[in-house]
């Protein structure tokens, strides 16, 4: 067990840019990252929304060298590096162990359908005993609308008996209180850090005794997200929870990824960053006016996203 | 477009055998190819009943490599080789190609779900237009209940209109026949050839015009499912079709994957063939003994399986 501190607050799936080609584009990724310290979110780069699925494992690493290489901040970062192979997962996530990242968000392999609990302990238990490394920490992450495979509260509880140092907490985008609150009441108190997979539950989690939340906004609206993950107990926490809500709703009308690299595209000035991989497709033009239009009724704002450009 | 005969007949996903400690067993791996190539079998390798999605791309390319040297014909090959990265499918389906093999089975990519019709054109068309090699014949890979992206008769229509050389066929494991049947009716007359998911429906689909069948089974039961391929005209074929659903039937009533591997290890007196990578779980020994038994009952044979040790 190591003495760092335990990672918590607000996490952003980091949006991966790519050049119009689709190579991903370094630089201004390493710029999107440095904004989003400088705001005070986490870098949980390749997440869900970061279309890591659709980057290769060679991009990937080559992501994070170029983070660290620019100097950002190691422990304030928690790759996601699950993916369906486990050689290719204990790879990724012994760089980023090695490289003094503060976590791993992983997925189960998630091809196969329907397999059991025990081949699921099997898979994440294979990767702690190989990556073998006392600095180790992941975040099991439950997102079982996209991945088809739950994390069930039966195989946290086998884990963390097993390995209490390495799993570290859960990202539960289930978009189910009742199963983040099971986890909370249930996990929580053994120091499993449970964070909120958007902001939409992170009030619910901190009065709940989590330590945050991993969310997609967090690219687009970090500071607001922020500073009510610093002000949770204070007076107008429950508003400040609705102006969250309310902007976020404006990005749930479209096909979330795109519509946060338009945004993007908007405030920084530069229009490639409306580029996705496929099997996304980019928002059309009369997307991206409503998302527009829809983001200026709830005031939204990008403070210094020139630097994104 | 090339030349060269098209794909037809009886294809297995070949499973793949593992070393105890689930490291890629290459020797084992071409003794099955090659005994499953004598029994009229093309290798399908990398399916989903290889546990490809197991297998890291650095594995993949060891193992067609092996195949290759070991001077297995590549005519005779539609290798898996659709991820979730195209990337990484791009560079599998080139070593493919390059290597002569006849064709590549391809997935869309299966992370995210609920995409766009527009989105999985978009990745197919790159895939064709990277690769750029006029030998290339994507065989479409449509396994709903797996990958949870469906390959549609709209996408179909589309690929197969921009790409009449390059789209070649698809698989169907939706195990609804009436999408075969649809499939065949559409598309088959164009060229594109239609293979079922099993051989539960191999005398339909050839009664229907179809190239042949691409199935697990065909890993443990090949004689009687290439027998009825070349006798589908036969008085005759009903019964074996019966025959061919009967041993099927036993395999289907236990985790397939590990159900296959059992019968070689029983069959080939390797104990070690029974091994299969996290996420999933092999047959306890109860399961073994009930699969043997069941299978004795229906006159199950593997011919010179001994050469699987």
């Amino acid at each position: 067990m190591t003495a760092a501190p335990r990672l918590q607050g607000v996490f952003a799936p980091v949006v991966t840019p790519f050049h119009p080609e689709h190579a991903p584009a370094s630089g201004r990724f390493v710029s999107h990252c440095r904004w989003l310290i400088g705001q005070g979110v986490g870098l949980a780069v390749f997440g869900t929304n970061s279309e890591a699925a659709s980057l290769s494992l060679a991009e990937k690493c080559a992501l994070l060298e170029a983070l660290l290489e620019a100097g950002l901040p190691a422990e304030r970062m928690m790759p996601g590096t699950g993916m369906c192979a486990l050689p290719e997962t204990i790879e990724l996530t012994r760089r980023a162990v090695r490289s003094g990242c503060g976590g791993v968000l992983m997925l189960p392999p998630f091809y196969y359908k329907g397999v059991s609990e025990e081949g699921l302990y099997r898979a994440f238990a294979t990767v702690v005993d190989t990556v073998a490394d006392e600095r180790l920490r992941i975040y099991l992450y439950h997102i079982p609308l996209v991945s088809q495979v739950p994390i069930t509260r039966g195989l946290v509880a086998r884990l963390l008996k097993a390995y209490p140092g390495a799993i570290a907490g859960m990202k539960d985008s289930s978009g189910d209180w009742d199963n983040t609150s099971a986890m909370l009441a249930e996990f929580q108190p053994q120091g499993f850090d449970v964070f909120a997979g958007s902001e939409s539950f992170l009030l619910r989690t901190l009065r709940g005794g989590g330590a945050g939340c991993i969310t997609a906004t967090g690219n687009v609206n970090p500071g607001p997200i922020v500073a009510l993950h610093r002000n949770w107990r204070a007076q107008d926490a429950d508003a400040r929870q609705a102006a969250l809500d309310a902007t976020r709703g404006v990005f749930q009308r479209f096909p979330m990824i795109a519509a946060m690299k338009a945004a993007i595209a908007w405030k920084s000035g530069r229009d490639d960053w409306c580029t996705v991989r496929p099997p996304l497709v980019e928002l059309s033009d009369e997307e991206r006016d409503a998302l527009r239009r829809a983001l200026e009724q709830v005031g939204f704002e990008m403070p210094e996203a020139a630097a994104l450009a």
